[in-house]
């Protein structure tokens, strides 16, 4: 009786699964095309336990940069918008701001004479609106402005311009043992305050952009606190870096899409064993945007050129992608 | 049919866990005293979803320290006795050595003379033996020792040292949809050439002390180099840092043994929601070693006068633990 219901069971789960698995196509938003072709192939390749390329689920590990890659990157970093914002919103508190360059630009909603101060400048507002404080405080900050502003020209909230092909790869990867992380340049607390409900990746899976903190007591609570020294930047060459002493093995796919994700792609691609390397190309101006190699933001030059000869795919926007943005609730 | 099928498959999988379930002790290691009902409680609370205590699994976080937590840690850290055995492997390239404190005394063996060299001595000592390689190289230097050496005094091999009661204790915890993570003073490359092996905790869940890295070409291959600058060291208030460094959230479970673990168990029971901090107590002589106030290694005071106020628990391994290390092979 025992060994009839057991083989019943196993026909019974076989039968149902197999027509699911073959039916239901993981990727939908991703065109019949070699890009998605290339990426399907290589996640059966280490999947496959018989074949010569298969990965152990924990060395399954997939990076993923944000900007660009993940969500939307265009006009200015949404985290640079952010800090405009909490200048705005802490200007009560700073009088002397009123008088003071860049703020009195970023006051005077005019982003182009703040860009204008440069790199010392950005790091004026960027300590101002992203040290002093504590994690939690900021993280909530962050997590209100990115559920309540839109974008101003994608007629969405900044939280609603995440990429629906990309959710689904992440999804996909996750289903075949994958374990995600983004790497990013972004801040580290930025990012963690959005990560887990927008892509499903928690914040122990998140490498970005970081700075010193201390340990401290405000109201007899103990709480980590933000410090404007340490900084480590977690681009280009920081990449690599920032996943060795995070993650600590190397990925065997990485998802980027501008030059300050070659790095990490080439540490990536040149382990021992099957790798992937995926750069998103931004061709799409009717639905998203397009540049590449002379974008201020998002530059992609040397990837471009050096994608064929390494095996990357790059993924075209415009061809790849039969959507690019979920609905909007 | 179908629905026949479904229901004895229920009845067939209902009946084969729930006697296992009632039956297997998860912690055979542990003695049923108030310690272990104090753990079992405690997960049983923060799992059960009619309850008012429940967590949900993504925050379900548990850090443990490692030395003397984990596994052993007299007579010295055995990171430390690596240190010096390594200096000993690397002295043929640097004859300098025989004339220069503290090597001469590391190479004579002379380690009392070699640890009256300091701090400064340690620190040359710690240059030496653990930057300037990549980190694949020294990961795989350190695995080749642990597997290799042997205590000096327990008659196993350091990689056999490991305390069978936590064992038990991760593996429970995990079972109960936890994420277990190392948080350390230890070097975090140190820590992750055996953490996936000895504790199933792989690489990314190993926080620990670090210096800077660089990403760097090698005979052609991109790899990272271990710099002797950047240190930072994960104890006492900076384990908190690493903790929200590299998990970002506040763990609801801490497991340590020292003073060096007292602001990582005070920053996780002064969460809101529930929370637990255990401290295990060295009281045994006979099969381990017994020290705590005094100590060189170790030193636990503080944590000892303010466990009972805080609600801390407090395991005697005399008397907790039924067993204290598992056979070795």
């Amino acid at each position: 009786m025992l060994s009839k219901v057991l083989l019943t069971t196993f026909l019974l789960v076989w039968g149902w699964q197999a027509p699911a698995a073959a039916a239901e196509d993981p990727l939908p938003s991703w065109n019949d095309t070699p890009a998605k072709q290339a990426i399907v192939d290589f996640v059966q390749r280490v999947t496959d336990r018989s074949g010569d390329h298969f990965v152990p689920p924990a060395e399954r590990i997939a990076t993923f940069d944000n900007d660009g890659t993940l969500w939307a990157e265009q006009p200015a970093y949404f985290q640079l918008l952010f800090a405009f914002d909490r200048v705005r919103a802490m200007a009560g508190d700073h009088p002397e701001w009123r008088h003071e360059e860049p703020f009195k630009s970023v006051l005077a909603g005019d982003y182009r004479s703040a860009a204008a101060s440069g790199k010392e400048g950005l790091v004026k507002v960027l300590a101002a609106s992203h040290t002093g404080m504590t994690a939690d405080d900021f993280r909530s900050a962050a997590k209100e402005w990115l559920a309540t502003s839109e974008h101003p020209t994608l007629g969405r909230r900044y939280a609603d311009c995440l990429y629906q092909p990309q959710l689904e790869l992440l999804e996909y990867l996750r289903a075949n043992g994958f374990k995600t992380f983004i790497v990013s340049g972004g801040g580290i607390d930025f990012l963690r305050a959005f990560a887990e409900e927008a892509y499903g990746i928690p914040p122990e899976q998140v490498v970005g952009t970081s700075i010193d903190a201390t340990y401290e007591f405000r109201d007899g609570v103990p709480v980590i606190v933000k410090q404007p020294s340490g900084l480590f930047v977690d681009d280009k060459a920081g990449k690599p870096v920032g996943i060795y002493q995070h993650i600590g093995r190397r990925p065997i796919l990485a998802v980027g899409n501008s030059d300050g994700d070659f790095q990490m792609l080439e540490y990536t691609t040149t382990r021992e064993g099957p790798s992937l390397g995926v750069l998103v190309h931004h061709t799409d101006a009717e639905r998203e945007f397009a540049y590449d190699r002379d974008s201020h933001v998002g530059k992609l030059d040397r990837g471009l050129d050096e994608a064929p000869q390494r095996g990357w795919v790059v993924v075209d926007m415009a061809k790849d992608w039969s959507t690019v943005f979920g609905e909007a609730p």
